[in-house]
């Protein structure tokens, strides 16, 4: 079973907001094996709207039309429904009435021109609000069907969840959508699909698509089955052979974030962690704070900015100040030890380097060195990072998390060498 | 000038990332005075993403995709185009000459795969990517102009200011849309609207928008007029208006980012800074640190997760911890002063709470303590969040960043009240 969704409200293409709707309708609907082809988004304008709807209805099976529905002038849905229905508004007096109770129990005056909510195309079934006034409008149209929710998205959910989804799980009948995302830091996202081709070239179920972004890889694996459970072992033999060609670049097969994977992994050796940071300014810190609970492995961070306080605070030597320099792998070291001492940690992390856009004591702008001080282990590498400050932090970051990944999972430690994304 | 766009990627009719990117687009193109009147999603697709460019070519002037131009076999927006055009596509030397570049300025080993970037459609006009290594791709066809920009939001907002805008602007001739937002922290938006409502009741041009969000309120003042400079010209009394109207709590009437304004006064005032953070775990630090520049006053901070770091890193008494505790005016004013002293700086700032979902030491998720150390003035005060982990995380942030803001602007320090948004 085919479905379009269209958004209706001129709003959406002011761009005063995102059509979240439409994410969410899909959302639904592929967890009940309904495929979602198109989505369009149009305004508050009758033939544009009864245009949108009959495209969809020539592409899809059902169409789902979100807001339009509402009391004012510019609420248009219902006039483009009877339009492409060929068929008059009608007032229902049941919902007419619905409507003036849901005022009186409010104790509002209701403005008679709230009346229009109860406007209907001749002939069509009405799903009755919960928490709004505007009811939801079914149609038939020579063989397809058109849903009309309203655009606020707690009204729009609720029959969606109540009436919709529902009625198109039994008529899809079983099947099910399930997706599974494994994640991976530190390859780049051609080199994930080289290597993966061969194994999704000739797989239509489970598909697989790569989204990449912020210092990491996801690779989405989809499945389509008469059940949830048929659905994911249809997955398990593919996440596996995921993981083994993609190895140790391998974060998570069950889509956490990095800190979140750090934060299991430091839970369950039992181990502190603490940070001397330059470039990031905290934000390496912050992204462990992130979760709840992790004061059980996080002590603190020490932000050195400048070269002076990384002496004072950290203890970094005026010989390697004055000789590397700052974006150096001695400072990288140094701050990591001296983290590690500052807070009493068992295991310290330093990131130090240029986040642009200048130049950096000499270093171009993405150089940024890593430091690891976990007692018997240490390690430093130098990454190069793309893109702009917020880039280059953020790829430290993730450079940072990833090393203390390795470490606790006993993954050999990347020397240095590009990060790649 | 009517334009469309049309974005492309199987993850958003799967519902698993929203559009916003035709908001984002869309909002770009209202200020210059672009009209939108439809957006489509497709997936990755060369004869549904093909049929979208065709139907949108047909309504628009302009067609804006965003998507499918990644290195992947998912990615065939330039199939689709060449398709549209009717002419082959061509492996263009100076992009893959860039490719290359780029990885090996990034020290990366590139895969083979990555050139299918470097393909354009014959007779096409190429955007040179400066962040990413996709080009946009821009195509006449029949008198009418399509845009292709990557789907990486970043590396889309490049060539959108960098290229679209600029054209489309000069070619949409001489109406134009001038926006400018008042920031405000620390005030209700329900309280904002109530002080300016008899303000823009009447006024049709500028028209005013309230967006509240993020620990601050935007209030949005957009004028049309035949040109910048007239358009610019109605706001400025407006803009005065509402100054004067909601006093010390605007923090920008240009705009600025919180942490922008404070790095900008401690510049002027030749003022250095630093943190004590708990609940915040760096992350008001990595505010500071995210302007360029930021080295210039921003020295450090000392991120104290748990309490013993408190006393050993930031000098927390323990009567202090014993006693009212690690959530508490005392521990602020203790943090405050210890951070001060620590990075040697001019002012310090410390916030110490309960970030949630569990109460701290007895206190309330959101319950939070702002100190202030600027030597001859020290000052703290209790706010209490809203929200979840993020936001209580992010609302004491702006509480810190404000309390800065209104030292070096000279303006009264709130007491203990509530945060409001």
């Amino acid at each position: 079973m085919k479905a379009e969704v269209v958004a209706v409200g001129t709003e959406l293409l002011l761009g005063q907001i995102a059509n979240t709707n439409a994410q969410w309708i899909s959302e639904r609907l592929a967890e009940i094996g309904v495929d979602v082809l198109h989505h369009q988004a149009v305004g508050d304008n009758v033939p544009r709207i009864a245009d949108a709807i009959r495209l969809a209805r020539f592409r899809a099976d059902v169409v789902i039309v979100t807001g339009g529905l509402g009391p004012t002038q510019d609420d248009v849905t219902r006039d483009a429904l009877a339009e492409v229905a060929g068929v008059p508004l009608e007032r229902r007096l049941e919902i007419a009435e619905l409507i003036r109770e849901k005022f009186a129990r409010a104790e509002r005056e209701m403005p008679e021109s709230n009346l229009v909510q109860a406007d209907v195309p001749a002939g069509a079934r009405t799903i009755t609000p919960d928490r709004g006034t505007a009811p939801g409008i079914v149609l038939e149209v020579e063989g397809s069907r058109i849903y009309a929710l309203p655009g606020v998205p707690a009204e729009m959910r609720e029959m969606m969840e109540g009436t919709l989804l529902p009625e198109l799980a039994a008529a899809a009948g079983p099947a099910t959508i399930v997706s599974r995302a494994v994640r991976c830091v530190g390859i780049a996202e051609s080199r994930v699909a080289e290597l993966l081709d061969d194994l999704f070239r000739s797989s239509a179920n489970p598909t697989v698509a790569y989204l990449a972004g912020g210092g990491e890889v996801r690779v989405r694996l989809t499945a389509k089955a008469a059940s949830a459970e048929e659905a994911g072992a249809l997955l398990v033999p593919f996440v596996e052979h995921v993981v083994a060609r993609l190895g140790d670049f391998v974060t998570s097969i069950s889509d956490e974030e990095l800190e979140e994977v750090v934060g299991r992994l430091l839970r369950a050796a039992g181990k502190t962690i603490a940070c001397g940071e330059s470039l990031t300014g905290g934000s390496l810190s912050a992204r462990l704070a992130r979760s709840p609970g992790a004061s059980e492995y996080l002590l603190g961070s020490a932000v050195c900015y400048d070269a002076e306080t990384k002496r004072s605070v950290l203890g970094v030597s005026p010989e390697t100040i004055d000789g590397p320099g700052v974006v150096s792998r001695e400072c990288a070291a140094e701050m990591a030890t001296g983290a590690r001492k500052l807070f009493g940690a068992d295991i310290a992390v330093s990131l130090t380097g240029a986040a642009g856009p200048e130049p950096h004591e000499g270093a171009p702008p993405g150089t940024v060195w890593v430091g690891l001080d976990a007692g018997e282990i240490v390690h430093q590498r130098r990454i190069r990072a793309f893109g702009d400050r917020e880039m280059v932090v953020r790829f430290s970051e993730q450079a940072g998390l990833d090393l203390v990944r390795r470490l606790l999972e006993g993954r050999p430690l990347p020397q240095t060498e590009p990060v790649v994304h």
